[in-house]
């Protein structure tokens, strides 16, 4: 019986409803007694010339409930048939109520993780004999709490046992204070690290770590090496008492408007969408009328860390494929992750058995005032300028140890920023303390190591430049040959331009100061005289230091390349391919690239970039935030800047001055 | 007569009595009626070894004012004698009233331009009887209102006249609206450029500016070809009404105290400087106690353009060292520079009579909100973060078209950001309109081509980690050798640290992540076991484009390498050399470094970046602001993060909710 979803956007995100329908449709293919082990339920969007011709009714003013044909209305389920621990992948069409496709995956094909199975696991383990008898060979006290985390296995040509599993990293409590629940277990790495049978939560085998700088040979310790906590929670640390507060306050309220998941701010026009994987989703981005981008998300990252030694030679979480950067969204009313006035969207799961559980306030988004946007003083002393205000809409992820948070900012000049601060803890091991150095890492705390990493993102850029028909543009700044002719000074530098028009990989190349530009070439710029594109200002970093050879590098596609083109296809998301636990290789983006398809005018781009992080002993118990910034910004789009008509600040927001000597107290 | 200045720190710039007293000193040493132009005059500030010895017991605990001995007192003087046009450096000892040193530099070195003389070259320009011809020539109404930018000459082999020289590049108000003395100039830029004798207004010589897009042929103009305003200022502008405002409000007052130029914050402790040069420089970084930086500051910026055709083959303009930063800086308090609770600093230069005017407000200081420090959300759901509150001590340049913002960005985790905003109107020329393409820039307004140019800084780090001996560290990140032994699954790295202990240049490797620290060898950090340090996050770019036999590559020293090290000078303070009008050659960091001698812990560090700069559309008729970002961050300084005893914002700092639906008004 077919349903209309009318009162939906065909971009918005899938509602509880939904979410239990597309269960409830999964699970009417199967006897009624099959157990079903539900991993994801989220939005199959259109394809998206299906999706444009519905949005152009839209955007020519047509109330969105009117408009016909509306796309079919789709999720895409993926779960476990726990009779055969196999996954599966299913396509629901919610307004027909029925499968539009179902298939067994292949064997060794596994889902994401989530945070149900992972706590189960963790307590599994900590009551497992095989633990309890490792806590008694390091001679831990009676009142020792056990803390388990259980890792993504990963990849390795030793094991082939076709079982999920979890590399379960062993902690304990502070064993001064081992009935706070709430310190930081990070600074008490034990020797030992069980492999689990992800479905039957048994222990496949006990792994032994390395404890020593370089050594390949494990011993198990006889005795645990006691040292000191490191605490970060306010109750055990001596806090500072010099901060004054800053009150941000906002009289007129905000400046944006939401209508659903439909937000329009300072000629910006876009949906927000939301997902157990991607987390935060961007779709339809329209500036001043006119379209810019048609999706814009954060596709995967991953994270290999650098010691080379069993088990961390698998050592390597694709935190979005694995896991999933929604799944572990947080709830970001609880903690002061955001000040001033702020409009909070939910999303929503699926949880093992089929119920759907709202994710509460897992986007916040508010504005902030960014400093100055431009400002020009005149020879006769006259000075304008305008602030710059954003908006910003924020995620933060909790992936075991690390924070990151997830910032798209707008401004108010036509750039969209994804900020992103990496923090929470380092990811630690133990490390007996007569060995002064660690070849691999850094010795943050007594007994504690924390291993070098790297941080590999891809963000998805799915452009719509004034419509989908856009190619790349490459352009290097090089110096002109000198020459009598054309350059005789020797001065002369020119911006060389090359249209990549065949899917491929490239590289950032920072001597030429390479950027990548999305141009829509039947569109001319009535002042450049060239084609309306908005450019990429890319994080030029450091690619994947994994050999070729590895698993790291076969599973990490998108990590060795700063850019991909491929041509857009629905099924397409996710840089990494769509599973990647305990994956044997990449079938994401490197595969798609190496199609070298001809772009047509139907492209999609992925920009990979990272940071090696070398941990410091100042980031530890909990890390300063490191940033990264990527820009997209108009490029000879508009025909002036579009921050011309910000107003000047009103003389009341000015500032206040302290007096010459001394602190003000207002 | 020996004065005391015990009231003032050694470190303190130069006081409106100061100055004049060091002008009369001076003068003192010439005939009474010898005219004297004078140029600039500042701190000359004493050897740092010697410096240190006083400031070591001020952080004793010493009143300064109590400290003996105390490092003279001396200020540094360049001026013109009018008679010979020869340019003057002398040093002056304040506390003794007598001339250290006096000496004339040799013919062609000059020193700095100054706002007054250029005002009057303008003023001579317009009115001169050659620039009223050309305005003939170009048949402009009786009503025009011509505008003259006299820029400095720049240097190139076929000019050789030893006199000091300006490029006046010519504008005119809007002929529609040429009453208005506030409008866009730089929209209508005239053909032609005359060269001024700077001593003694008189017009050389007038040039003929490219109008094509390519020709090297320059042929005047019949007639101006008319064409539209472009506009920014706010009363031509229709403003955008839909941006509410943002309120900072600190209800308990600032977290800092400043006494003198003393500023304590949030574990910082440090002395702000002022000059006509850098602008902006702090003194005496300290942080929880220990000593980081002994000096930092700006310390030159240069920007080539990339048209190769005369006249703007010369076109190249040192801002520091042929203007000042400190001589361009903004009064800050009127505009809306800032926001929140300010405090401003005063500056103060020396006018061409040796008076002294007080430069207002040159420096502001506020504490921002900066979004989170650090979060961690344990397995059971608690969430513990903190906001980051950062110090920002902001001067703004204004050189001629281009308005630099320069903010120095104290975080409390022990991060000094030095945030550079590129934003004011992108210098213009001439280009017929019925040229459609611009191959050294872009088409920003009809009639109206931006060249391209790059914008290249270099950051002058005087280090004292825990002390002056002080040593750097080039830190790759590389990929293990694969190896049976010890990498055998291919996903080890490590960092490879190695020691420059001998000056020279060195370049940045994205490739391999290279960052560059400063180390104490002589104090281990405790826990890490290695020298406790500081990292310099370089910003990676494309250096200098212009050929090595170029005089922008000549003079321009510091802008072909990322990284320079000299050993410490107390003259060697400006990465271009002391004098860059119209230089020849650099005098200054290349040099420096190519002396390779042995740094012996004794080092100063230069750190050269920048942005290539191809103009869009969208950056005119004023320029959305560009960023740049060099940090220096403590590397296994400290024993743990010392954002950590930060306190969690208070419930009531903490976000309203905007409600489901629409604006909320509170």
């Amino acid at each position: 019986m077919a349903k209309s979803f009318a009162h939906k956007h065909p971009l918005d995100d899938l509602d509880r409803t939904e979410i239990e329908a597309s269960a409830r449709i999964v699970r009417s293919a199967f006897p009624p007694d099959a157990e079903i082990d539900f991993r994801s339920s989220s939005l199959y969007e259109s394809e998206r010339r299906e999706m444009a011709a519905f949005l152009k009714k839209e955007h020519d003013g047509r109330a969105q409930e009117t408009i016909t044909p509306r796309p079919s209305r789709e999720a895409r389920v993926t779960y476990y048939l726990k009779a055969t621990y196999r996954l599966h992948e299913a396509i629901v069409d919610l307004g027909l109520g029925k499968l539009v496709s179902n298939v067994q995956l292949e064997a060794g094909v596994y889902g994401n993780m989530n945070l149900q199975e992972m706590e189960r696991a963790s307590q599994a383990c900590v009551n497992h004999p095989l633990v309890r008898k490792e806590a008694e060979r390091l001679k831990l006290q009676e009142s020792t709490v056990l803390v388990c985390e259980p890792w993504m296995y990963g990849s390795a040509s030793d094991e082939a046992d076709n079982k999920r599993k979890f590399q379960c990293y062993m902690y304990m409590r502070d064993p001064q204070n081992p009935t706070n629940a709430d310190g930081n277990f990070y600074a008490f790495p034990l020797d030992f690290s069980p492999i689990m049978d992800a479905e039957t939560l048994e222990i496949i085998r006990v792994l032994y770590l390395p404890t020593s700088a370089k050594d390949w040979n494990f011993t198990p310790l006889d005795k645990y090496e006691p040292h000191a906590a490191s605490e970060y929670i306010p109750e055990l640390v001596d806090l500072r008492t010099d901060l004054k507060p800053i009150h941000i306050i906002q009289p007129e309220g905000v400046s944006f408007k939401t209508t659903g998941k439909l937000v329009e701010w300072q000629k910006w026009r876009f949906r927000v969408g939301f997902n157990y994987r991607e987390g935060l989703v961007l779709h339809d981005v329209h500036i001043d009328g006119r379209s810019a981008f048609h999706r814009l998300a954060l596709s995967e990252m991953v994270v290999p860390y650098a010691d080379p030694r069993p088990p961390f030679h698998r050592k390597s979480a694709f935190d979005f494929g694995d896991a999933g950067a929604g799944i572990t969204a947080n709830n970001l009313s609880l903690g002061c992750d955001c000040l001033g006035v702020i409009k909070y969207f939910d999303g929503c799961l699926i949880t093992e058995t089929g119920t759907a559980i709202s994710n509460k306030n897992v986007v916040c988004m508010h504005e902030i005032d960014d400093l100055l946007s431009w400002k020009h003083t005149l020879p006769n002393g006259r000075a304008d300028s305008a602030r710059s205000r954003v908006l910003v809409l924020q995620t933060i992820s909790t992936l075991a140890n690390y924070e990151y948070i997830f910032m798209w900012i707008f401004d108010q000049a036509g750039g969209i920023t994804l900020e992103i601060r990496a923090t929470g803890i380092v990811s630690t091991q133990p490390l007996l303390q007569q060995h002064t150095e660690y070849p691999y890492g850094t010795i943050v705390h007594p007994g504690v190591a924390a291993p070098s990493h790297q941080h590999i993102f891809c963000m998805r850029i799915d452009p719509a430049v004034d419509g989908f028909h856009n190619e790349v543009v490459q352009t290097d700044c090089v110096a002109m040959p000198v020459s009598e002719a054309n350059n005789k000074y020797g001065v002369g530098f020119t911006a060389e331009k090359s249209i990549l028009n065949v899917a491929g990989a490239f590289d950032s190349d920072l001597s030429r100061a390479r950027t990548w530009s999305i141009q829509n070439p039947a569109i001319k710029n009535p002042i450049t005289n060239t084609p309306v594109a908005w450019k990429l200002h890319p994080f030029n970093s450091q690619m994947l230091l994994a050999h070729k050879d590895s698993f790291h590098w076969r599973r990490a596609g998108f990590a060795d390349h700063a850019l991909f083109l491929t041509k857009y296809k629905r099924d397409e998301l996710y840089a990494s391919g769509n599973y990647t636990n305990q994956s044997q290789s990449e079938t994401g983006v490197r595969g798609w690239a190496e199609r070298k398809e001809d772009l047509e005018g139907e492209l999609v781009m992925w920009h990979s970039f990272g940071i090696t992080h070398i941990p410091r002993v100042e980031d530890f118990p909990v890390m300063p935030a490191a940033k990264l910034h990527v820009k997209l910004e108009p490029n000879n789009f508009f025909t002036r800047n579009p921050a011309l008509d910000v107003p000047p600040a009103p003389k009341d927001t000015r500032s206040q001055m302290v007096p010459d000597v001394g602190t003000l107290k207002l």
